[in-house]
């Protein structure tokens, strides 16, 4: 993605999910808490276009995501999502689920590390968004459920046979896809699916520490690591190699490079531009 | 794999090893106790065999693989395999070891899972069958053996270098392929290679009570699940999440999508039907 | 590669780097241990020309990866690298990085298993060189630093984002890579970074230990079980299972097989060639 625009405008209002920014860190909070935040069409598109948008906004240099009340996010509405697929045609749901995909290639494709704080239910769609995500801050009570069989549907769903298996290992996601049981924050922690365990109920406050941190320090080789992490999963080591090397070329002419040589030399902290 | 059929007959006798079906769930039973289950030319091309016609068997909706007396299977047998293959020219040792890269192909793209039963020892191609198998269900006696270095042939046999590093990751597996030393089951339980750790003699009942569960469910999710799986190991991410789109437009239109949304409305336990 | 030779000569002297070789084992040792052995230009370049002259060495069956001093390498030199190179132009840059990915691959590349002896400090290239090695034998003292964040380039060095995830699975890669923190022993050795976890103060001896077994050993089984699993990270199953199959072929051809079937048959161990 590329900060340049066109003539398409801003989107003045994001009427599906809570969003803000704060000085580099914008925040989407899944807000339905009486449907622990069950995703509808309007939510997953809002998802996607943000996405979108942000990845063309040079100010935003992280993002968390996180949900309203009891959970993280329940996955498809059942009445919403599944009861509508029932009356689509084949068009409609092959548009619907191209759909899902896209926010999850928005998650893994746009220049900013994504944060997940997941407490409660993460499930379905849910957990496949928390695993797209590049942190899962969760807490004790998180609970991954990739649920997709118990409805009758594939377990790889939004990339999930994707992700899942390159996340933990192929025993556990055929397990765990195939299954549908709900893997608890202690076996996640375990097998590699959280990237920190907070306290009880602390999850969306280290999340938050975590942007931040991520904010402030030099983002463009945080977002230049995101992208060579998310290519090279499907490359040959001489090509990972060299496009490794042409990065690193790059990234060694940019502002932040200098300054870490100078703050070094100076013995001070080094002030990061993220460029 | 289709259930299309033409003019090949079915198998009437499997010679080399023991088959049972029993509602939706086949049970495949190594039978050499005597020789710790080593396998022989005719059991390999069994295994291929009958993994081929099952895959045409709509009625299999999933697959117990096992061995009969102290341990799972002890692998090529030392007389009949290894001194034979002695004996052979070029082509005729190619023609082997792609029958035996066959066996493992059979197992990943059959259309329905397959559960290894681990009880002792799981060692050379027994270790590969086990490690190709969606499940490993296995009792504190498993010991899987890589063991193929130590009779002075390549770790990387029946595709063993391409599963292991995506189930244990590169480090454990580099190590374990080129030492060929024995992983008992607490290593092989906290490294991921085992899915479900039984207690003292039990794997046989736990495996068969897993592909009961899976028999009895939405058999074509399942199905779908291992074959994306299977894929998605080598593709890219935009790639996956295509075909993840359209496997689910597919199950959308399927009777047990429909059946979900109906029990769910009807607060009762869905009836699979496995299409 | 290949032990066939042309016309050019064997480096007689190494100067950036101490270099023994013992029957069959060969030891680099980064030896500047008042700069925590930081990399110079001249010691990349040692590193790639080394590994690809022993690459056509036959009697080089295993190769040790240690440092001198308190701490295996803290990376590239500050001074000698990262203010050498704000002053190159972009073609320099090009040449600097494209080497440094050069060590990796021929790392990976060599037809022989390396060992990298970890104590005290791997950071930046230091923490690359242990991950492309074959095995990380460490003590408790061993500390990965994948810094590069911190000085303001990508955590995609030298293949680092292409191997990590490989070895450690997409999380726990993301989350190192990206912050740059240290993984300390107890941390390396659950998440799979470590291979083989020794006393305080033995990683060198237990490295060696392990060079010698892999020396003394079915080389030629060893090298192309290394070859077969760099290669099948990136190749279909069915591919993979060929290039098993005909893998396979050749080393029942070779004279360690017969050995081992001779030394079976007669009851005594085997004795081990290499070919």
């Amino acid at each position: 993605m590329s900060p340049f625009t066109g003539s398409a405008p801003r989107t003045p209002d994001w009427q599906h999910l809570r969003f803000e920014v704060d000085d580099g860190v914008a925040t989407v909070t899944l807000d339905r808490p009486d449907k622990l935040n069950a995703l509808t069409f309007g939510a997953y598109a809002d998802l996607r276009d943000l996405l979108a948008e942000l990845s063309r906004d040079k100010s935003v240099r992280a993002l968390v995501l996180g949900g309203e009340g009891r959970g993280f996010c329940s996955g498809g509405d059942v009445d919403e999502i599944i009861g509508a697929t029932l009356g689509m045609d084949t068009a409609q749901l092959l548009d619907f689920n191209r759909m899902t995909g896209q926010v999850v290639r928005a998650v893994r494709e746009c220049p900013f590390p994504v944060v997940a704080a997941v407490h409660g239910v993460a499930a379905g769609a849910g957990a496949v968004l928390a695993l797209a995500a590049d942190f899962r801050v969760a807490d004790p009570s998180a609970r991954f459920s990739f649920l997709f069989t118990r409805v009758g549907l594939s377990g790889g769903d939004m990339g999930a046979a994707y992700l899942l298996p390159r996340v933990v290992g192929l025993g556990h996601a055929t397990r765990i896809l195939m299954l549908g049981d709900p893997v608890r924050a202690p076996e996640a922690e375990r097998i590699g699916l959280i990237s920190e365990l907070t306290d009880e109920g602390k999850a969306a406050e280290a999340a938050q520490t975590l942007a931040r941190r991520l904010a402030d320090g030099p983002a463009l080789a945080y977002a230049q690591t995101k992208a060579l992490l998310t290519s090279e999963l499907d490359m040959p080591l001489a090509a990972a190699v060299e496009m490794d090397a042409a990065t690193q070329a790059l990234l060694m002419t940019g502002e932040d490079y200098k300054e870490f040589h100078a703050a070094f030399t100076e013995k001070r902290p080094p002030k990061w531009q993220g460029r």
